[in-house]
């Protein structure tokens, strides 16, 4: 099933999005209650998921297209910061040390954890900031994000899934400048309007365990990144694990799973982001989100 | 003015701590309505706090103990996580490339800027969890933490001090064998009990600007580190000015200023936290925060 944010006359709602990606059913108008996806996914029961599968196969009337409402990023207001994996694809660990050996060292024997603050994660469609006067090297990054589900502490990897709520996709947003010289990466991950999201989200059933997807990007229609998420270096189940055996990972919680090669600075010389740019994220079965660089 | 978050019949309720930090007025009984710190930050105005002073003055009869409630942290549950500066008294980080050259370079010519995820900060007088099978480098840092008052967003450095709500005491507790061998520090520096902080949020009126501060850590009655907010490298107008081009500081936003030397790993042999220590922290103006390790 997939959930979607999105606005219809001027309020915030959560609905399901049918098969083809044309049309939303508000959850509301199905009788199951939650004001925001954050609410929905802390309190909804497989009951109440097999109960709005079954009123929409009925079809109800109460039905929008996709094109009468502005799109959300799913979660648009996370609790907390997103939790990111970097360098977690080898092909893209070999391209960042390249541009910048010592900010991005490829031997990693652990994996690397960072976090992006969203206060406002962006939707399919909405405009990426370009910061002309505090960034010359703005970047892209398609990354599979894992949607937490139930609070997890102390989860072993064979009971990780069980954790998981689904999936989305999440563009990344990097002003390299501010992330290689602040020797930290937060703040170059964090500018308001670095976290598009979307289109939905998908529950776990509808892939396999793990998943494995293609995943790629595209700036101005010309391929850039296209890999499987089967070539992640740390697993979603080991994130889950390791992370878990510290932190609560709270329902809700964000885990983006890292970006293959093929951003602006693995090429040579780096092919960064201008304004007018428009950057397309697609992974297979979760869909894709477009937004244009202003 | 010092706020005080804390728990009284099992209900979570902000108050003013008296000048000798010997009674709560719950500021509920005063006439100002706020169900917590988060809230109370974002809504309470010049003449509520007008009216407080006032009514404290008077000597209202509702008035509790330190003694017969528990001290929460101010904010126990922050909306974002902590926006934290690295290495930012010098001889810290002289100690810190001494422990580890790779992981803590000196030379800092931009401030470093990392964060720590806090599902729940804990207060004074509660334990510290030492994850023995985590964590074999079990560190403290007293650092001033900054509340921000009032959304900020290209804040210049002369109108920084506008957004200042008040100041606390963050011990900033980190592992630093997850510190370093993450590569980013964000995990060793983010596990659940991580953030001691308190006792209170004291208001901006009661210090100079910027706050010039003696601070300090005790380990077991030993004092460790003695220093004073006047030798930040980065200072809190320029972090607020620098975060605020590109990130929306919300109100509530919390701004860990970085801790100075005599930190565990700066010692040599290093000297970290074993379960049964006492670690105190303490800023002048501010009060003191006691917590064991566990």
């Amino acid at each position: 099933m997939k959930f979607i944010t999105f606005k219809h006359n001027n309020k915030e709602q959560v609905g399901i999005l049918s098969k083809d990606n044309q049309n939303i059913y508000p959850i509301n108008a199905l009788g199951v209650n939650y004001t925001s996806m954050n609410s929905l996914i802390e309190n909804i029961t497989n009951e109440e998921i097999a109960e709005l599968k079954t009123k929409i196969e009925r079809n109800t009337p109460d039905i929008l297209s996709i094109n009468d409402v502005s799109k959300l990023a799913p979660i648009p207001n996370p609790k907390q910061d997103i939790i990111c994996l970097g360098i977690n694809y080898m092909a893209h660990a070999e391209e960042s040390a390249r541009y910048k050996k010592e900010a991005f060292d490829k031997n990693r024997d652990y994996a690397v954890y960072f976090s992006k603050r969203v206060t406002e994660a962006i939707g399919d469609g909405s405009y990426i900031p370009s910061y002309p006067e505090l960034v010359d090297s703005l970047d892209y990054e398609v990354e599979l994000a894992v949607i937490i589900g139930k609070d997890a502490k102390n989860i072993s990897k064979k009971e990780a899934f069980d954790y998981v709520f689904g999936y989305t996709i999440m563009n990344d947003v990097s002003a390299r400048n501010l992330q290689t010289r602040h020797k930290q990466w937060y703040f170059g991950k964090s500018l308001d309007g670095f976290t598009p999201m979307g289109p939905c989200i998908v529950t776990k059933d509808e892939f396999a365990t793990p998943p494995v997807l293609k995943i790629c990007s595209k700036v101005n229609g010309e391929l850039r990144q296209n890999s499987s998420t089967d070539l992640m270096i740390t697993s979603i189940e080991a994130a889950i694990h390791e992370l878990s055996q510290g932190m609560t990972l709270k329902a809700g919680t964000i885990i983006a799973m890292g970006t293959p090669a093929g951003v602006g600075m693995g090429f040579q010389p780096p092919r960064f982001l201008k304004a007018g740019d428009i950057v397309e994220c697609e992974i297979e079965g979760i869909g894709h989100i477009k937004n244009i660089v202003k």
